[in-house]
């Protein structure tokens, strides 16, 4: 038994910052950028240490929700099942709040602990120690912070300016009340703040279900009104997007009686941004740090990544170059703080190239753009096992799919075939069908769609294990 | 008419100093770098204004025998019919031997001008007026060279040390009798060189046929045995390893009697480097050379070049990129000339990156592989109007065609059909099967191949309209 501890993780955030690997569709908290795991697989393993996979919820955008939902069930099959969905971006505290809700309608007094996704933390045993001594706070009433202690004068984050100690019994962590939040400050102020002991404001929250009610109701009485009064699906949808847009530290902690902060040094970084994840990373001894397939002459001090083909440098000096499928991007290191500029660019002529990317993922799987022309497109296709798609439908495009590998269950109409490596079939339009993978490997298949128009939106569901929309 | 004045085309360089967009199969010469032609075919526009289609010859290696008749006529149907295959290559001088041979065989007093099609010239009306001279000095008996006016004291080029003019009655240009050849001098001879009047060697000559087969009996009696022997492909094929590596420099001008030199500045530029495209090609007020979809963002000075993908920049200042599908070159502008080093690189570890691209021509037209997995590939064809495949067979791949646009003439074993868009066929592995596009407009389909070996090598020739070896 592990107490009453749950956990929330946010994993709602949008960056653009790491474009073009980075899109609107794979943000951040949903990209491997130091190892094997995702963000958010980092966030949920760490925090699974010391809650049960059934007190571990995560809020999400919806648009994210079934490549969030994938990660998790790489983690543990019991995750995806507690992701909440928002319809629309409300910041931190409308996410919070519902959330809580949910897990206080089963056990008000449950302890909470909130994570944000898009960080990174190298020292985990450190984070669970702190993590622990909030808990002993807010079993005493507190709205507890984890205050990272700075490790330079940081502009990019808020601080806190810790006061004076709880003096907890069996805290493993000093605990310290909250005299003061500050936004974040300009260079002097915060060379200042690092010379006085504040600490960053990290985003994690630890409190109890029942006193984060209790304040929201008295700060934000809007706020709990409506979240408390949902009660399905159809209601978030229905009145997420009337709530403020409002994050916890401004809209709750700012403003709250009992707030505490534990001091912690715990590796903590936000790989914020190209040069940030640079600094973070191992680097060979010319200074580089390497990802993909790159071959280095004469380079020195740069960050090289490619997800796709060959990168090849010669002569450079801090450059940083990221190559993707279908978007390069070179820059000089120090201005890896300025992408925004391009991306704001790019998103005039280019659109697509930073929302998505030409690997998508579904919930049964992932799909890869291989060539599109007028009237074709191709796809590669990739079940699950035990997945299926929707039953569908195209009014204006025909199907002919090749198997590659694996066994593919097809609804063709009215018949069901079962299909093997090397056997094609295909699907007429307006001819509703559907794919499914009854095997425990991959199905791969090969999908040349022909037709006058062959956009995502021709697509009619009529059942969809999913339950994406079925008129869309 | 235009007398008897015939042109000899030497397209069998191969470059690695382009890389990543020159490879092996896709030398400098069958690029287009300076415009929408490829350097190829802009010599060959440039020949044509004083020669007749069916008196150019075109000798080339057989590995770049289909392109190079491809490009050819895209400019006249005539021309591919002359094209010479190098079964291996043997530098200038046995190349030109037997061209000249062929023409010698036709017209003794024939008036050959021999051009590099590697380099880029833009005042054509000084090229023309140029050979027109060297004409007359041929006439005369002359072995003649054109010679660059040096607009550098560049240290890549052979030198021409001018002597005595011949005073031809009727020569636009001054035509000089050469003292000497200088090899590639160092900086300083360069320099010295450039300020007595020295030329660069262009490459270009302009002989009588009978006066060169005189010369090469004279100075080089072996390949001109050689030469005169061969009478059909297989002798060209048995007989061209034996000959000598040999310059027409080396072997025959510097040992000559009788050579001249027409000084002629014309805009002459070698293309030899992309810092040498840099310079020669126009540039943007910031000093950047941009070529396909590229967006820049505080870049100076830099060549940005992408043949796939967008390439965005942000901070550069001397870079040099060049993208590719499957291969990105990012270096310092001043160190092109060292890409040599990169490629040798490349070559270790991913050979194919040096020797072809994705997209690969043939006789017929041209494929991309878009995708290739262990037991499949996928590739996009296109079949230009009346051109067909080999009738062919496969061991280990069956072979799934779909037509996405034209018309298709399938072959399968014993059976012929026409498919249309959106129609689909199968070819079993072991099935003689042969593809042809009996309409006016390019055929394109796309072929997944399924098998336990999908290698280009895995294939059995019955019968081929471009006479490609059967039994490969």
């Amino acid at each position: 038994m592990r107490g009453n501890s749950y956990a929330v993780i946010l994993a709602g955030g949008s960056g653009s910052r790491l474009w073009p690997l980075s899109r609107t569709l794979r943000p951040k908290q949903l990209l491997p950028l130091n190892g094997d795991q995702t963000l958010l697989q980092q966030t949920a393993s760490r925090v699974l240490n010391h809650v049960d996979a059934g007190r571990l919820l995560t809020v999400t955008h919806q648009d994210h929700k079934f490549e969030v939902k994938g990660q998790l069930a790489e983690l543990d099959a019991a995750l995806p099942a507690s992701v909440l969905a928002e319809p629309c971006a409300r910041n931190t505290l409308p996410a919070i709040a519902w959330a809580v809700w949910e897990i206080f309608k089963q056990d008000p007094d449950a302890l909470i602990g909130v994570f944000p996704s898009d960080h990174a933390i190298s020292d985990e045993h450190s984070f669970l120690s702190a993590w622990r001594s909030a808990e002993l706070a807010a079993k005493q009433g507190y709205l507890v912070l984890l205050g990272i202690t700075p490790t330079e004068p940081a502009t990019g984050y808020g601080y806190i300016h810790p006061g004076a100690s709880l003096n907890l019994d069996g805290a493993a962590n000093r605990v310290l009340n909250v005299s003061r939040f500050v936004e974040k400050p300009d260079f002097d102020n915060a060379k200042r703040f690092v010379a006085d002991g504040y600490l960053w404001n990290s985003g994690m929250f630890v409190f109890r279900a029942g006193d984060f009610m209790r304040m929201l109701a008295q700060h934000q009485p809007a706020i709990h009104q409506a979240i408390t009064a949902m009660s399905g699906a159809s209601d978030v949808k229905a009145c997420y997007g009337d709530l403020p847009n409002l994050s916890i530290d401004y809209g709750l902690a700012e403003k709250a009686g009992k707030v505490a902060v534990v001091p912690v040094a715990m590796g903590w970084n936000d790989l914020g941004s190209w040069e940030s994840i640079y600094l973070h990373r191992g680097k060979d001894e010319a200074g580089n740090m390497t990802q993909g397939d790159v071959l280095t002459l004469d380079t020195q001090n740069s960050l090289l990544w490619t997800s796709h083909g060959l990168l090849a440098t010669l002569g450079l000096n801090n450059i940083a170059v990221i190559q993707t499928a279908d978007a390069t991007l070179v820059c000089d290191r120090s201005r890896s703080e300025d992408i925004r500029q391009i991306v704001a660019e790019v998103q005039k002529n280019h659109p697509h190239l930073t929302e998505t990317h030409l690997t998508v993922h579904r919930p049964w799987g992932v799909y890869t753009i291989l060539e599109e022309g007028p009237n074709f497109k191709i796809k590669c296709i990739v079940v699950n096992p035990g997945a299926k798609l929707s039953m569908q439908m195209h009014k204006h495009r025909s199907e002919h799919w090749v198997v590659v590998s694996g066994i593919a269950k097809i609804t063709n109409g009215t018949q069901e075939i079962q299909l093997e490596p090397n056997q094609s079939t295909y699907i007429p339009k307006t001819h509703r069908h559907r794919l499914e993978n009854p095997g425990s490997f991959p199905l791969q298949i090969i999908e040349v769609q022909c037709g006058d128009y062959v956009g995502e939106d021709d697509i009619v569901r009529f059942d969809d294990t999913y339950d994406r929309a079925l008129s869309q």
